[in-house]
């Protein structure tokens, strides 16, 4: 069945070149003889989704540990399904490749009203649709394929946005010869001369200045966080990140002063970022989400902004420059200069909350699932009360901190779990997620049930979009959910007895004593239940919109 | 709070005429300025949704009973992820309306690098891609608000596809004076000059022919099925539809021919159809999943084809003619010139299966099903074994048949029956699923319970997809989905003691009498599960792959 080597084998190929060894998506008649090749491909692994959208997000999950995810999806009613994922690795910079079987060349080509298109003999609306939210795309053609490919994924991995594959069935199962050589890649330009005149620029600005590093996602994405980590190891230099970048440095180190919000910042981090006579920013975005409004007061007099191909120092910039040369150049001449730090309040001890008896707030939910949390483990936090009331917390050296402050579609964790869980066995996923946003995408807990992904899943029942009643409408009948029986979802998904346990807290001792719980039983799936008011919200998300 | 009146309560007034009174969606911060007004609003209700898709799917199902629906999602992350369920809408000929709240016309215009947006500054982005799927849309602007308000709905309900407003939070509130007069209506054109012509072509064309009609849903959707009822009832012509036109006509007339499926027609209506002299097809468009992939035999030179706004005799074509006025002329030349009716096949009485204990197969599952229905039942049939198993069986006078063989998109009928119960709530919904569709939209059943939908969901447990197992992969892996505890849906999904049943069957007289329990429970939400093997497959489905 698979004996002869097609386009698609070809595109397989490539993508286990990248890393990648699983894919999700949904079959789907357009892609159902080229999954015979992907069910047929030694180094791939077939994992179906519950849907698209779920399929979409779960391989973005998978690509931020991974360094690059895939999904299969079919013509139209998949593709679309899946869309919003794909904008949403976009907006958070995730290389995610979606491969789309379409129908046979031929049949587009004489414009057939055949299923999955609108009838009006164009099959071109879905590519150009596709076109508003990837770096790059192609509706492959037999002849070009195998470099169309190439072009794509070469595309995908250096812009770290995702790419679109419009593969139709016949093209698919054209045959090809396999890939001759590695992938070519694109490399980040960086010319000497820009090197030396950025030296030159820091060696004059940096002498009789505090210095301080705020860091941002960025460094992550371009594989930066390495030079970073030197950076800040050698210079001992205070440094702050913002919650997008949350967990790229050791949050356990002396010299790190937490996460900058803007004014809705810890009053510490705030001064030692704002205050410094030399900031350092490394790969840093400032959004509305990440900054409680734009409410930011640095002076870019005293700033050195290191961005992907250009830095800047005062009012001087430089380029081509790659971030990673950049931060080299900057710990050297910190070194050399012996650049005395930015005096940082006393980095803070992750708070003891005693357990009590006391109805369960969020404050102390979220301190008691900070001080719960084990080196490795990967936490995402939906972009509700979870992620604002989470993003605060000192987190373990080597957890992983997975939002989505930018892009914000709730119901994202559950399924981006999934795939970060299959991305790194090695590491327990914890999910942070509210009742409302729990149910845009319950389903692929049957997913998580079924590849036994030993989760732990913190499901804040607090009746609705709390951050949504933070910000309006706090007794509004639009912020309203159906009440569902959350401890029943393990069993209606299908998990095995003696393989999961359901837990319900409503105070801060069983709170306690469902997370200890949760880590004695290291193998099972764990969904705990924690009962909030409907109006309570963890305080940097008052102090977020009260900003706003 | 809502006592100004605004645009967004212009908009509010405009759908109300168009006789929406329930509104979907899922609440944004961009739009939760605006919902306040929609809770505030006399005529219209807020139907919360689980997640944008299932809004979408929702609003297609109660336009199809009320003529027009909406939705409201939030920007970027809401509208994508219902835009699968808009192209449906579009390729299904469904007018719907889909608003998108959007961020202020002052972020957009300086470009802010603000949630839900892809940060690149850019905010019609998913405006281009809406446009792809739509046949009118705007960006309103506070000006022109309520002229482009008018466009697009009025196109909508002209055209009978969707159409999308981005509607900024800031434009939603600024201040406007109410409609002066009801919405203007585009009236299809059809010209005297027009009718007599073809008037006079189809009395020199009918006489000494044998004559049968063919109908489609475009007679449904262009208002002209009382014109056909009436031409029907008068002519006695023997009339067949396509299944995507099912119900369009009454079923247990004696003149109804059938379903005819192209090659997978049954033999009499395969005849009645192909060998009449004189075939009047009605708004008819033959797509590959009603034709057996358009196995279609029919000699155009016999031919009178009518469409929205031509009609064809022969080989001449004659327009402006509005459907409507073809079918009323084409009535009064039938009777005056007494032509005689194609001969039909003796109307097939409903199978009657005998209820057995031998295991539940397909072909008795839908056979059973058929029995039960009554007159007034909205049937929803999932685009895979559901839809085709049951389109070839009779139904009762003034029930209504709801698939999507155009689009197909697997998990539409489950949201699109809250939308077809709520737009009517004298009519129980009866909903065939299959196992695999089920898990793309199952959450939208916590909304079903919450408003009540007395809904007999027949859930077809065959542990997988089995249209796809039809078409190819028999026993691949990939069509294999988690095995979920479908009988606890119900009360996972909040379903209160007393108001709903569950019941499973995997025998014929298990299902015999699960349906019999349903009916005798009337205001009960029923599911019943029923088993039946994996490769099993209705006669008609595999009458269909072999014509592929």
């Amino acid at each position: 069945m698979t004996s002869v080597y097609t386009i698609g084998d070809y595109l397989l190929d490539r993508l286990a070149e990248l890393g990648i060894t699983e894919l999700f998506g949904v079959p789907g008649d357009y892609n159902l003889h080229f999954l015979d090749h992907v069910v047929g491909h030694p180094g791939i692994r077939w994992v179906g989704s519950s849907n698209e959208l779920n399929a979409g997000y779960a391989a973005d999950g998978y690509a931020r540990l991974r360094g690059a995810g895939a999904l299969l999806t079919t013509y139209g009613v998949g593709e679309l399904s899946a869309i919003n994922a794909i904008a949403g690795s976009y907006a958070e910079s995730v290389p995610v490749i979606h491969i789309v079987g379409a129908p046979r060349k031929e049949l587009q080509a004489r414009g057939a009203k055949v299923h999955h298109s609108l009838g009006d003999g164009d099959f071109r609306h879905f590519l150009r649709m596709a076109e508003e939210v990837t770096c790059a795309s192609a509706d492959l053609e037999a002849p070009s394929a195998t470099w169309e490919i190439d072009r794509v994924l070469r595309t995908v991995i250096f812009d770290k946005r995702p790419g679109f594959l419009m593969l139709a069935a016949d093209v698919a199962a054209t045959p090809t010869d396999p890939p001759a050589s590695p992938l070519e890649r694109i490399t980040q330009s960086s010319t000497e001369a820009a090197e030396e005149q950025f030296e030159q620029a820091v060696r004059e600005f940096l002498p009789r200045r505090r210095a301080a590093v705020l860091a941002d996602l960025g460094v992550h994405r371009l594989g930066a966080a390495p030079a970073l980590h030197d950076l800040i190891e050698r210079t001992k230099l205070p440094v702050a990140t913002l919650s997008w970048g949350k967990t790229l440095v050791d949050e356990s180190a002396p010299n790190f002063a937490g996460i900058y919000v803007g004014a809705a910042s810890e009053e510490g981090v705030l001064r030692t970022v704002e205050n410094a006579d030399a900031l350092i920013t490394l790969g840093v975005e400032f959004t509305d989400n990440t900054t409680a409004g734009f409410s930011i007061d640095i002076d870019s007099a005293k700033q050195i902004e290191v961005k992907r191909s250009v830095s800047r120092v005062g009012n001087e910039s430089f380029t081509p420059l790659s971030m990673e040369r950049a931060i080299r150049i900057l710990t050297k001449v910190l070194l050399d200069l012996d650049i005395d730090p930015m005096p940082q309040a006393q980095p803070q001890v992750p708070e003891i909350v005693e357990a009590s008896n006391t109805t369960l707030t969020q404050d102390t939910l979220w301190s008691l699932v900070a001080q719960s949390l084990a080196p490795g483990n990967v936490v995402l936090a939906e972009q509700g009360t979870s992620f604002f009331g989470m993003s605060e917390h000192r987190f373990p050296k080597d957890s992983m901190f997975i939002g989505q402050p930018m892009w914000g579609s709730i119901g994202y964790t559950l399924p981006a779990m999934l795939g970060a869980g299959l991305a790194d066995r090695s590491r327990r996923p914890i999910l942070l997620i509210g009742d409302g946003s729990a149910h845009l995408t319950i389903q692929e807990m049957g997913q998580i049930i079924r590849e036994k992904i030993p989760a732990v899943i913190i499901l804040v029942n607090n009746s609705g979009y709390t951050v949504e009643r933070a910000i309006h409408g706090p007794t509004a009948a639009y912020n309203d959910i159906p009440a569902w029986n959350w401890r029943l979802a393990p069993q209606f998904f299908g998990a095995e007895p003696g393989t999961y346990q359901t837990l319900r807290a409503s105070t801060g001792q069983e709170m306690h004593d469902a997370l200890k719980t949760a880590a004695e039983a290291p193998h099972d799936l764990v969904l705990i239940e924690a009962v909030t008011d409907a109006d309570d919200a963890p305080e940097v998300l008052r102090k977020i919109t009260a900003a706003l």
